[in-house]
């Protein structure tokens, strides 16, 4: 039995940052079928074993502990596998990259799709709010060592859970997505250059040969999906 | 100079959230007006005080630290303040609990208004989501503490940062607005009784007390305030 269980829908998106840190950390986890995640989402809160609204679920075996919301489980992991640096201040700046990361991929999915794009609503996010995302990440990364010799909160040696984070972020929607690298080479080339860096360490390699082995391309799945390849094509 | 400035918007939604956290600690914060923080949002990310797309943000000067992103707020003052628990697997529930609180703002608000409330969107939530919200939190409590002598999650002695959180989620929600407190009475009446508790505390009572006095009957503001008024009435 694996050390963990991971609850999530056979796409990248949310899942995507939990394989990585497990992946990173050399643990093992198994992953039930989209059938038992929906069964675990639907049934009532009395009988799910964590009260949950949706995946990702995380089961921590060790730990005797079912839990769900990605930055808390990235908080969990990440102060389990030492990725969080001890000092409060670069502590909080990760769980700030951490939320960042949270809004972008609730913008880029008009929050799991509760609205389609348009053409000209996606260009005016294309030109605006998507950029500026890349670059809040850039700054931050110029500012907290990114570009130096080994940084302290993005470009860290380990890498830490921000770069991972940040990688898993900008790296899968640009491997996934059509047009996303140009623009993140163009706002954010710190990023883009560390994100290339951490997704080529092995154990990211066979992370995500695995995911796309069994997922193939997809990124956030569904409607949205559709939609998001309809604008970008 | 007070210990924290706190820039955001004259509304108490996600602002309560720091403001509670930092009435509980005794510390004094101030805040600029409107303008103030809508400068810092609006510039030049090389200009920003912390490169960030929307408030909160807090800068806290013993820390000579802006942090933006509510949970990442949230987790930074409730290490400071020794609010959450030392225990990894209760630490990590309580970060879970921020995670939902964050999540049901997002819900009420259709995403900070993206979308108006109609009549039947607001039914079938009001009917559904809602009290399933609702009722997480109330399982929640249930399983970790809540309505025994002292609570080891929700309603511990402290109170703690997830007792806080609750708290200004459910009570203000039903403060403001109407027919949120019969609904919550109905599917989370520990949690209602939790929330009453703790916002009765005097140091939440002063916090209410003035921003009731600076902002009025407000919750969470603009258009969306509007609509959801609407379609309780």
């Amino acid at each position: 039995m694996a050390d963990y269980t991971l609850f999530y829908w056979p796409i990248p998106f949310r899942g995507q940052f939990v394989r990585a840190v497990l992946a990173h950390a050399g643990k093992d986890w198994d992953e039930p079928g989209a059938d038992a995640v929906a069964e675990r989402m639907e049934a009532d809160v009395a009988a799910q074993p964590a009260p949950f609204m949706a995946p990702p679920l995380l089961h921590d075996r060790a730990a005797d502990l079912y839990l769900a919301q990605l930055p808390a489980i990235l908080a969990h992991l990440g102060a389990a596998f030492d990725l969080i640096p001890e000092d409060p201040r670069r502590a909080a700046l990760t769980h700030k990259i951490v939320g960042d990361a949270h809004d972008v991929l609730e913008e880029v999915t008009r929050h799991g799709g509760e609205q389609m794009w348009t053409q000209s609503d996606w260009d005016a996010f294309f030109a605006g709010r998507l950029p500026r995302w890349m670059g809040i990440f850039e700054e931050t990364g110029l500012r907290h060592g990114l570009g130096r010799e080994s940084g302290h909160i993005l470009g860290t040696e380990g890498p830490g859970l921000a770069d991972l984070v940040t990688t898993i972020l900008w790296f899968t929607m640009a491997d996934k997505l059509p047009r996303i690298e140009d623009c993140l080479q163009r706002a954010a080339p710190r990023v883009a250059a560390l994100s290339h860096r951490v997704a080529a360490l092995p154990a990211i390699v066979d992370m995500r040969a695995d995911t796309d082995a069994r997922f193939g391309d997809v990124y956030c799945g569904g409607e949205i999906e559709r939609s998001l390849r309809r604008v970008l094509a």
